[in-house]
């Protein structure tokens, strides 16, 4: 398959040249992760400026495509010589670098909104990371699901869960693994540390991998055993679940962000759970754990078919208890479509 | 254990506010790992805003400390309204955050030449840290070597360490795990793929973990059983072996990063295999995996008790081999202190 998203961004920015530095950007342009480099388009083609870490690596990887690999030699304005105009990610972009390109006597353009808008619909060779990547998720939660036993800490099964994701496939985690014992869960990001899990505790985890530099995110909430003490816990449970199935069902193409959140978040407060619900709905998902769309009561971002998100409704009960199910989902033909499809009915260990 | 490193760079800066938003140095001031915040402080003390992810969380976590928690509400401005001039890590700052505030009417001072020395100087307490992420670090590797087996991936082995990393009390890795098996060790950053282990293959490993926020770096090289075909690969091996250890007795306090560098580039010259180092010789490392001070030939960083750095020299035969040779090391009383001080004369599994 052949990348050609460099030509893309070119086409849609219509600058004399396009340069780009960010790490997820260029991981975008040349399909590799890198944590130095350049990447240059114009009218003659694209160039993948880099550094003797990666130089071999990247000539191999790129050898049968339309980007030519060369050593980076500072500064970077001898490569721009030859240019009057040049696009950068301005809103990526700090503010002593931009100062130096334009104290090179060079024009700025903005490459970013079409880095945004091309990023966000997903192709299907990016499609088919995401969903490997979720795969390897749901599949690492159920065999995580055995190992599971009184006397863990949070920090065990954090350890037990990325094992098994590496095992099965990914190059590593998407994000700092959360898990919370509980009443740590109802500190919706709490640090995963070295509570020990006892009889009747909620465990909520938030987690997900990287497969082909792809992310997935996932969270479940379940119960260690049932101590008979949890009514409350399993009242409002129930009532998340149906918020967020009910934005797998509701959620449409044309959507903004701020329609799409008000669809779990109006669910929750026919129950009057929505004052403890204090995030929002959702987040585009792609190289990055968090991009564009956002899913959220401000948001005026178009949800449109190809957009990978989270749909993650929660409530947190201060001191007490926290419940978050979480989905990496798609929109495709108009419709949501879960890539983790794992039953969702309360578990009880 | 108190800390008070908002106060400390307030003092540095002398500027009337200091505002902090990158994760690193928010991580630096407030000694929590977050995804979102401002870190204020002015005359009166230092404040915390943070979202609804992160509050309860917070303010369990600084309720001992000077530092108050408060929820932030945008915009931003609202928060600088009575100051005439904030001061911010300029060279981390985004053009557009700074255009804003610029456009406010505020005076800007920059923040980062104050951050850079006052962490490149590590603390006890974050001594401490490092210490015991490099013990983790040195653990995991020891354990690992039992279980690595003919047949194993890259994949497999990088899996491994990083469960015994996390079960040995790590929060996660450092960076991405790097393991290449035969010559794929050619690659500096090779990115660790399903490549099967066979009788006689060179394992290079770069790897690290974290501990309280503070990172751990270490590189093996060593040969999964011995062909006889590595006569060559052996005696580069010595060398680079030769100029790891040269660094470590000859660097000290005052040297600059481009002197320390020579000691092992030097060293390497005297077998003609200076040509075959084609990175620096080393890196700070605290909070982040790569930070001031750098070692490296053009570098006039100069070298102080307490810094905390790589020594990793390294060399590199395309489609051959690749060695190199990592450890943590600190500045005390003038002289470097390895703080992961396994032996490293050639390993055959």
């Amino acid at each position: 398959m052949k990348i050609n998203n460099a030509a893309k961004i070119y086409n849609i920015v219509g600058a004399e040249a396009v340069l780009t530095e960010a790490a997820d950007l260029r991981k975008y342009l040349t399909g590799l992760s890198t944590s130095f480099g350049y990447v240059l388009t114009d009218i003659d083609g694209t160039t993948f400026y880099t550094d003797s870490r990666y130089l071999e690596g990247a000539a191999n990887a790129l050898k049968d495509t339309d980007i030519a690999v060369k050593q980076f030699v500072a500064p970077l304005s001898n490569l721009l010589k030859k240019y009057k105009e040049v696009a950068i990610p301005v809103g990526r972009t700090l503010y002593n670098d931009y100062l130096k390109l334009s104290n090179d006597g060079l024009k700025i353009a903005d490459s970013l909104p079409a880095f945004t808008s091309a990023m966000s619909v997903k192709e299907d060779y990016e499609l088919a990371y995401i969903e490997r990547a979720c795969q390897i998720t749901d599949k690492a939660f159920t065999s995580l699901l055995d190992s599971i036993k009184e006397g863990m800490t949070e920090n065990d099964v954090a350890a037990t869960l990325e094992y098994l994701m590496r095992k099965f496939g990914a190059s590593g985690t998407s994000f700092e693994t959360i898990v919370a014992f509980g009443e740590n869960s109802s500190v919706p990001h709490h640090e995963t540390g070295s509570r020990k899990l006892k009889f009747g505790d909620i465990i909520l985890i938030d987690f997900g991998c990287k497969y082909g530099g792809y992310c997935s995110d996932c969270t479940r909430t379940f119960l260690f055993g049932d101590d008979k003490k949890h009514d409350d816990f399993k009242k409002s449970y129930n009532i998340v679940l149906e918020a967020h199935n009910k934005a797998k069902e509701e959620i449409t193409c044309g959507m903004t962000g701020r329609e799409a959140d008000a669809v779990a978040r109006d669910c929750l407060k026919k129950y009057g759970l929505d004052k403890y619900f204090t995030h929002s709905l959702g987040h585009g998902i792609g190289i990055n754990i968090h991009e564009y769309p956002f899913i959220s009561p401000k948001s005026e971002d178009k949800l449109l078919n190809g957009m990978v998100f989270s749909d993650e409704p929660g409530v947190y009960l201060e001191g007490n208890y926290g419940i978050r199910i979480e989905d990496t989902v798609t929109l495709d033909e108009g419709k949501v479509v879960s890539l983790i499809d794992s039953d969702k009915k309360l578990l009880i260990l």
